[in-house]
């Protein structure tokens, strides 16, 4: 089986400064609802006071969460936005790192921020996450 | 000595959702091949179900497999694909994450797919790899 | 508190391989000057012989050095060029990791490149760092 892939055009970009003390993610989404943002990709960097990771076992097909109430170095953030039962979806991972270069890494569902650089860049399509066998996700129709 | 650089074109861009039980790279191959894309750059995440890293020695300048036979969550992937002996590679890089947020990263040189998603910025140019000292590597001349 | 964030135009994209040998932020710097680019973002991938990462305390205000004189993978690197004290300064985070697939990461101060893959998109705006409160960084009004 192929990927399933949709060409898609970028319209709008943005470079954004994360606020200090506010969640990573939900700030993302705000953004994305302010401006109308459908469909996008981010990547970024910065620091966040804490952070709770999810892991999805592909087992279980369920998440389970880990918490870091640690300061951490944001050293890779990729995502996207797209709609998740109507409304904008920031799935989001990041690697984080320690003051001795150790890491841990997964799906971002929180973290408040330190400081925070993205580049976004949205699309005019819109995308919108529907369940997906046999993952039990929610993924992309294309 | 300065860093080599082109400017490019990016004419086409796109969003993927990788096939479930696929290979990460392959499928990233087969559609550039399809799309006749020779030069793009790309980032993702997801997971997979197995991977398989390459580390290059810089010493031995050879490459030395790691293989993880276990679920790993795709926190970070970055590549780029171009021509190597005509055909498009997608020299791809991610950093792999556990349930308990531990990481392995390297060079990816196969995985099966759980989940992932790509974007795609492809550029009209085409590139393409060629041998280069001191690396050993096949790199590109710009 | 929202976050902050501008539109902006990418009007150059590049693509770039760094020198083997020489500094892999100082590169980008001076290619950013040579072009004359005050603002960007970029993505890469590659290998290092050597690098030394800085961690922000987020109590004590102050970075601090981890220097690691060994081969590393540089798994995932992003990050963008604005203006500090009107020169472009090289905002760099990167992964690295070690012939067994363990991971370092951080900000990038410094590396020497042993091979360097870049994709760099500029923006026509001018992006300037100015102090911030309460982080003690230089942060973009935007």
């Amino acid at each position: 089986m192929d990927m399933d892939y949709r060409e898609v055009e970028g319209t709008r970009e943005f470079v954004a400064r994360l606020a200090h003390g506010e969640d990573w993610r939900a700030q993302i989404e705000d953004f994305a609802r302010a401006e109308e943002i459908e469909a996008a990709f981010f990547v970024g960097l910065g620091a966040v006071q804490d952070a709770k990771l999810l892991y999805y076992d592909q087992t279980d097909l369920e998440y389970y969460p880990m918490e870091f109430d640690e300061p951490l170095e944001v050293a890779a953030c990729i995502g996207n936005v797209s709609l998740l039962e109507g409304d904008p979806f920031a799935h989001t991972h990041a690697v984080l790192s320690r003051a001795d270069g150790s890491t841990v890494a997964g799906h971002l569902d929180a973290g408040t921020v330190f400081a925070g650089e993205l580049y976004v860049r949205a699309f005019e399509e819109s995308l919108e996450r529907a369940h997906d066998e046999p993952t039990d996700l929610d993924l992309w129709p294309l």
